[in-house]
C-alpha cells in the first residue's frame, strides 16, 4: 500500500510529521511505501542521511514547493498553489500513485482537494468527515464534523450508511445503533431538514436507526453512530475538546489547592485516562465518501498521531470499506435528489 | 414583586418545587409574593397547615387542574389544556397579575406559552433562551439554546443585544465581548445565515463584537456572550451536561482503581467544584425578549434550583433589563425584516 503524507501540514510540521512517519515504519507490511510530500531538500535534511539510506525502500519523497497556510481560504489556496503539498498529495491519489492520503494541514483545503481530485465513491453525493469519540460506554462515531455545513436529507442518509460501515469494520461494532443529532427525543423535534432526513433513514430497514439523539446521549452509551450536519458536528467536536481541557484545568487547580499528595495521585490517574481515552489514538478523522482513503488529522498532531493515522489508513484500506459503501448504495433505491 | 411558579413542572414536581419556594421565602423582600400554580388541594396538602398559616401573606395558590407532560407537543398541549399549570401561569403574567413566571416543566410549552400570552418586548422579533455556563475563566452567557431553531440574521443580532444586557446587568460584566458560534475564526467560515448575521452585528458599533468563535472558545475565556441558533445552542447545552457527567464517571472509575485514599480526597474536590461551577446556582435560563420575566428551569430541578430561580427572577426584574432592551432597540436603526 502506498500512503502519501503531507509533510508540511499542521502546527508541528514538518518535524513531527516526519518523526511520525519514521515511527510507523516498523508497523508497516512488506511492500508498503510512505510518500512524504513537501520541499525535497527540507524533507531530506529532516530525515537525515542515515534514515534516507536505511529506509530507501519504504520512504519516497515527492516534491511540493508550496504550503497552504492553516487560515487560507481552501478553494482560493488550491487554485493558486498548484505546487502545495496538499495539491500534490491529492493529485498522487487521483493519478493512482497513492492509495491513501494523510494531512494535518488546512482541513478545508484537504477536504476540497480530495473531493475535487479523488472524486466521490459512485452513489455518494457528498463526503463527510467521521471522528471517533472515545467514551466511557465505548467509541461513538460522529459524521459529519465539518466537510458539509449545509446538508441535504440525502447527505444525512448516506452519512448514516458510511459511518455505520466505518463503525462496523474499523471499530468492530456489529450492527451499530445510529442516532440523528436533534434537540429532543420526540419525533416532532428538530428542524425541517433533520425531520426529512429522519424519514429517509427510517425508510431503509437495513440501518439500525434509533431516531433522535440529544447532545448528552453521545456520552451515555445510547448510540454507536451519531449523524449531523458539518456545522453542528464541528461545534460539537471543538466544544468537546475545549470542555475537556477546561474541566481538567479546574480539577488540577482544585486538586492542587487540596494537597500535594492528592495532586500527585491525580496526575497518574490523568495519565491513565489520557492513554485510554485519548483521541490521538484514532490517528485522525476519515473523510468518508471519497474514492480512496483520506485521513484528516488535527492541526496540533504530533508524531504519535501521524503514526496512528498511517495505521488507520492501512486498516480502512484493507477492510475494503469503500467497496462495501459502493455496493450498498448501488442496491439502495434511495437516490440522491439533493433536495 | 409577584412571582408565579409552575408547581407541577419538572421531574420532581410538586415536592421539590414547593420545597424550593419555601426555601426562598426568607430571601424575599417585603411585599413580595409567590404564586404557586397547580391543583389547589395537592399544593395545600404538600405545604401543610403550618406553612399555610405562617406564610399566608407571602404564598398564594392559583388553581390549575391540568398538567402538560414533559414529552407533549407544546402547541397542541397549550391548545388543549387551557387549565394546565403552564397555561394558567402565563395567563397571570399576561393579565398583569404576576411580574415573573418560573417553570421546570415542558420547555417548549413554556416558551410558546410565554410568547403567545406575554408577547414580545417592542422591537424584538423572537425571544431566545439564555443560559450561563460557569467556566474556569468566568461565566459565559449563551443565547439561544432552544427557543428558536431556525434563526434569521435579525434574531442573532437581537440575541447579541439582549444577551449582552443580561451579562452586564445580571453578571456584572462591563461591555461584554460577544462572539457568534461558527466553525472557524476566519470571516469566510460559517453558513450563509451566520455570515449575514455577522455583518448585521458588525454594523452596530455599540456591540462589543469579536466575530466568529468556535466550540472550544466558550471555555477559553475568549468571550462573555456566545450567540447561536437554538438548534446549535441546545446541542451545546446538552452535550456539555452529558460530557461533564461522562468525564466524571471516567475519573471516578480511574481514581477508585488507583486507591481508596485518592478516591476520598477526590470526592471532596468534586464537592468543591460542584459548589463553584454548578449551573444550578444560576437557577435556570432566562427567556429573553418577552414582556416580563420568565425563568425556564431544567426538568431535573430540585428545591435549590427553584429557590435560585426565584432570586434570578427578582434580580432580572429589578435591574429593569427589559426596559433597557426596549430602549436600545427603539434607537437602533437595524430593523427586523425577518429575512
Amino acid at each position: 500500500m502506498r500512503i502519501a503524507i503531507d509533510a508540511m501540514g499542521g502546527d508541528f510540521a514538518p518535524d513531527e510529521i516526519i518523526k511520525g512517519a519514521l515511527e510507523s515504519i516498523e508497523k508497516l507490511d512488506k511492500g508498503d511505501t510512505l510518500i512524504l510530500v513537501g520541499p525535497v531538500e527540507t524533507i531530506k535534511a529532516k530525515l537525515g542521511a542515515k534514515n534516507l539510506s536505511k529506509y530507501a525502500d519504504v520512504l519516497k519523497i515527492v516534491d511540493a514547493s508550496e504550503v497552504i497556510g492553516m487560515d487560507e481560504s481552501p478553494i482560493d489556496a488550491l487554485r493558486k498553489k498548484r505546487k502545495s503539498s496538499i495539491s500534490v498529495m491529492v493529485k498522487l491519489a487521483a493519478d493512482g500513485e497513492a492509495d491513501a492520503v494523510i494531512s494535518a494541514g488546512n482541513t478545508g483545503a484537504c477536504v476540497a482537494g480530495c473531493q475535487m481530485r479523488m472524486r466521490n465513491i459512485e452513489g455518494v453525493n457528498r463526503p463527510g468527515i467521521a471522528v471517533v469519540f472515545p467514551t466511557f460506554e465505548g467509541p461513538v462515531t460522529m459524521c459529519d464534523v465539518g466537510a458539509n455545513i449545509s446538508c441535504k436529507p440525502i447527505n444525512f442518509y448516506q452519512y448514516a450508511i458510511m459511518a455505520s460501515m466505518y463503525s462496523e469494520s474499523l471499530l468492530g461494532i456489529k450492527n451499530p445503533r445510529v442516532g440523528i443529532m436533534s434537540i429532543g427525543e420526540e419525533e416532532a423535534k428538530g428542524n425541517e431538514i433533520v425531520k426529512k432526513a429522519r424519514e429517509l433513514i427510517k425508510s431503509d430497514p437495513k440501518i439500525n436507526f434509533i431516531g433522535n439523539i440529544e447532545g448528552s446521549d453521545i456520552f451515555k452509551g445510547k448510540c454507536d453512530v451519531a449523524i449531523c450536519d458539518g456545522f453542528v458536528g464541528n461545534v460539537v467536536l471543538k466544544l468537546t475538546e475545549g470542555l475537556v481541557d477546561g474541566l481538567f484545568k479546574i480539577i488540577k487547580h482544585e486538586v492542587k489547592q487540596q494537597s500535594f499528595l492528592l495532586a500527585m495521585g491525580f496526575k497518574s490517574v490523568m495519565m491513565k485516562m489520557y492513554q485510554k481515552y485519548d483521541y490521538h489514538e484514532y490517528g485522525g478523522a476519515l473523510l468518508l465518501g471519497v474514492n480512496g482513503t483520506s485521513v484528516i488529522c488535527h492541526g496540533s498532531s504530533k508524531a504519535r498521531t501521524i503514526s496512528n493515522a498511517i495505521m488507520a489508513a492501512k486498516k480502512f484500506h484493507s477492510m475494503g470499506t469503500n467497496e462495501k459503501i459502493k455496493e450498498y448504495l448501488a442496491k439502495s433505491n434511495i437516490r440522491g435528489t439533493d433536495e
